[in-house]
């Protein structure tokens, strides 16, 4: 008996590559494609990839009809139209992983602060699981309600936590410097993602003002056990895919550069999808896949760690894949190798 | 009457870019391109964009030949190599505008620590001038000398000195991460710079290792009137041409944000080549240009630092003909507008 | 005295890269930048490059008031906009380089077929002059109004105009196969132009339907004195600039392959923009220049004929400076070395 | 009981994209990767993305270490090595896929001409099956040996064998025109392949002269039952993957377009990886799948074909496990969706 998956937001590049692994899975069968247009486009029109794969229109659904196809529900809408949405599936009984931000922030008023907007579904906060698999496995088993994390707090957490909570780096002044590919920035044409703009050029934005800023807050100050404020700056590089995040530190006192990488290998023994690795990595080497490679060095007082990730794989629809997995009691390797 | 140049170490991306612009300077002449080779291809073989512009070969030059030939003599040798040469030319009376390290650091100890070989030529070390005109420019219209500073320190320098003399910014743990273009790497083949392995991918490098971070601590620390020693990651990104330079710096209390735009301002008024802006840049809008575009902002008691320039033309060839233009009296921006 | 110039739809990319030129032209003066827009932005708004560089806001410029501020006019406008407002300068007694395709086509009805408006102007095609050098140079020194090439006709014409002229190759099943980089698509976000959409892709378009090819119909007509009909095909390539357009036609039984070098060497021999060269060239080897690098072998009996331009330069504006020099009698290659 | 699989040559693009595909294959196990170096590198270091997912070491083979330890071998060597080594496994009743192009031209002669040497094993050629499924499928069932097709060929044959074999598409004058990514050149670090000289940049290259010339006019030849000759341009794009073939013929007159277009999808009905579309494609649209996706129309008298691949899975590794699932009795699809 296969999980009947719905997939909401079906245009965007995150539901091409969850379909992309979905089809992969040999436990699971799309039943629903939605969006909010009202075209009713087939698949093979908005993604040309799937033509001949899967014979499915994208329909324009309501709560209801989602819930008569599908026993589990990925969200990729944006925020706050997820949650309006997300809401009433919960309320029928589906189990969901939100791709938005809408379930990631615990305090409803730092949602309103970042995103601008009141948060549409405020009491379920306290219930939504934080979907990284790597810190939150257990809870993210039976929960209805995993919030997929962002791409560029995936790459930042899972360098920092492990020294976090060991105490080897400081909890102040961590600077957190990101470099992803054009794809992390959505499907809608704009200006400065237009080709002959962004292609052969670096650009720095959002500095100390991206939303995804005050989500790893959240979470490393849960990590480490106090408030953490981080210093993030973004970047967009001229590739399709792949984030590297370059975080600086100071390191403690009671910790030696070989304790830091012990630490870190202790750290993540076992896990399926996170390799620490002794040479600084490329995000070519993680690309197409759901692996976090990671690389930790000591610099005249500061702990340099190097992240690399697949923005739309370990950074979106690959984690979704695998906490859908840790729900449903799949392999959690389950079509991600 | 036309002062004669010679460029020697003539087949790389920094040669290249410097014929494009010598070709426009009215008040010169290439008069000899020289190689480590004994081949003597013409130079439109080697350099296919200069057929029918300049009908030279490249000669497996002697410093007597050079001496001959040139007045003034732009060595794109690689370090060690450079001042073995340059030296002899020195001591024939020419001018030399060199782009290899050889006389930037002023210490020969620092010197072969970091580049592993005795200096060839540590007598002149104190009498080189570091060409970075926004610091030193009286210095280089005399110089017989001028070491013409690296790519990535440009990019740092520009943006830190002018906080740095001003007390904005704390002088203890800098962090310069900086992202550039594959041509910074130079022009022979490597695995890592084969076009299917770096496109498509961003990778760090020679962490806290490379050999532009002395030289970086150098002038920093001359600018503050304290040792500085900073903590610098060079990426590589998949383009051809930029370096974008992100540093973070822990803000003084004797100074606000709007002060700290303020120094940048009246530090670069005049400038010809620096340009202070009001958005965070791109590499793209200094590309093929000489200037330096210098962003600041501050997060959360960091002051964040952005600045891009073009790593063949600021970050090389285009300083080193401004240079060249002090040294000899020519209007600072001629054939660099 | 400086001629006086205003340029008409500057926000685009051929405008961005005619200011470029003309800033270095020592015979001009840049006094008027229009737009259909009403927002006055200024230049470096718009375009960063030239901040510092060039203090002028766009306007939105009736043909009194440009008439009043210039002598010469580039206009950047889209076809049928352009010579609606042509037509008004012309009448004030300015002269014009237009790059839309709305004064090249000699036809009216042809215009209508494939623009699918009617001609805005159709009196004066008669009197335009197609503002290819290398073949019209004469007319266009004195004429008042240049329709300046398309960038895709330039690289076919160039290529096939000797031998069609000397009858080396068959004037039916001309097959022209060309490749560009994206810029030539212009600034206009589009879908397919979103960077992850074109990156790491090439496409077919148009495919026998591109405007283009009427253009380079009525030229080769013309330079063979009978109706030429080719098959034309355009392809988009993940970079900025550049085309390369390969060419195929059946060799005449009266030529030679060495007889078809020889010819092409000849054609252009004096020309200051043509490089014939003999290995198959690169469009990186004519990046930045006005130059056409232009290749030509035999295989089975076909001549297979490459040539290489920069589309922004020699393509588009690059061209139009080429022709303006020509028209004011300055050097040709004023501003374009 | 799994197929156990040796890969020959295990450095390359090819065998990285062949590993990637088999370690989804539920009925094989790799047992042997193979160098012809001596250093016994583990997999992980020569190609990252496989780090904790298959720990094998490359080894200096022998034909007899190589029988004890697999059933099938794929053989990522280059021409005239691997028929070398593959004769001796052939011997030895192993079954082999040869990535190389050592068997796919039947003639000796033709392959001394266009390779420069003598075949190593001509007595093979005979017995040896062109591994295109779409053509050979009964073949290849119970063939030891297939010559696993170039590229360039399996992107231009399947085009234009269904016209040829119709009748529809002239068998004189055929133009190929295609565009590669720079994968398709191999991993060994070349000036050409150097990021920045191809990046930004397209080239043609061996114009009329590439050895996947006598291979397309051999099977197209034993297609239409006459001999044909190709002319064939090969173009270099910056990209890593994908290639986009245009194809150029004269339409017969028993034929319209629209019996151009049926024919194609009736030749293709059934087939697992041909898609017959109704726009032209782009290469982005097959990445990283096994589906070649073909477009056909009518400009002026000529069929122009386009198809798309990407050049390491269709072109290479897909087809060859596409080739080993019909030699073993796998679904064909296994590993490949």
């Amino acid at each position: 008996m296969k999980i009947r998956i719905a997939i909401l937001g079906a245009r965007g590049y995150t539901a091409r590559q969850l379909i992309e692994l979905l089809l992969r899975h040999p436990g699971v069968e799309i039943t629903c494609l939605s969006t909010r247009d009202s075209d009713r486009p087939p698949l093979a029109e908005v993604h040309p990839v799937f033509a001949g794969r899967l014979d499915l229109r994208l329909e324009n659904s309501t709560p209801d009809s989602v819930a008569d196809q599908a026993d589990c529900v990925f969200s990729c809408l944006p925020h706050a139209a997820s949650a309006a949405f997300v809401a009433q599936l919960l309320d029928r009984g589906l189990r969901v992983v939100d791709f938005s931000a809408d379930y990631r922030l615990t305090d409803p008023d730092v949602y309103q602060t970042w995103y601008g907007v009141a948060h549409p579904d405020p009491d379920r906060l306290a219930t939504a699981v934080y979907g990284l698999p790597e810190l939150f496995r257990e809870s993210i088993r039976t929960t209805q309600l995993v919030a997929n994390p962002g791409c560029y707090p995936t790459s930042a957490i899972l360098g920092l936590a492990p020294l976090l909570q060991a105490g080897c780096i400081a909890a102040d002044g961590l600077v957190i410097d990101s470099k992803s590919g054009v794809s992390g920035a959505g499907r809608n044409p704009k200006p400065n993602l237009h080709f002959p703009e962004c292609n052969e050029s670096v650009a720095a934005y959002s500095i100390g003002s991206h939303r995804h800023m005050p989500e790893v807050d959240q979470l490393l100050s849960r990590v480490a056990g106090q408030t953490i404020e981080v210093i993030f700056t973004p970047h967009l590089i001229p590739m399709d895919r792949g984030i590297l995040t370059t975080t600086y530190g100071t390191a403690s006192d009671s910790c030696s550069p070989d304790q830091c990488m012990d630490r870190m290998k202790d750290f993540y023994s076992g896990e399926p999808f996170v390799r620490v690795v002794d040479k600084p990595p490329t995000t070519k080497q993680v690309l197409g896949t759901n692996y976090c490679d990671i690389y930790t060095t000591w610099v005249r007082g500061k702990i340099v760690v190097v992240t690399v990730i697949d923005n739309l794989i370990k950074g979106a629809s690959g984690a979704a894949v695998q906490n859908f997995n840790i729900m449903y009691g799949f392999d959690e390797t389950t079509a991600l190798l």
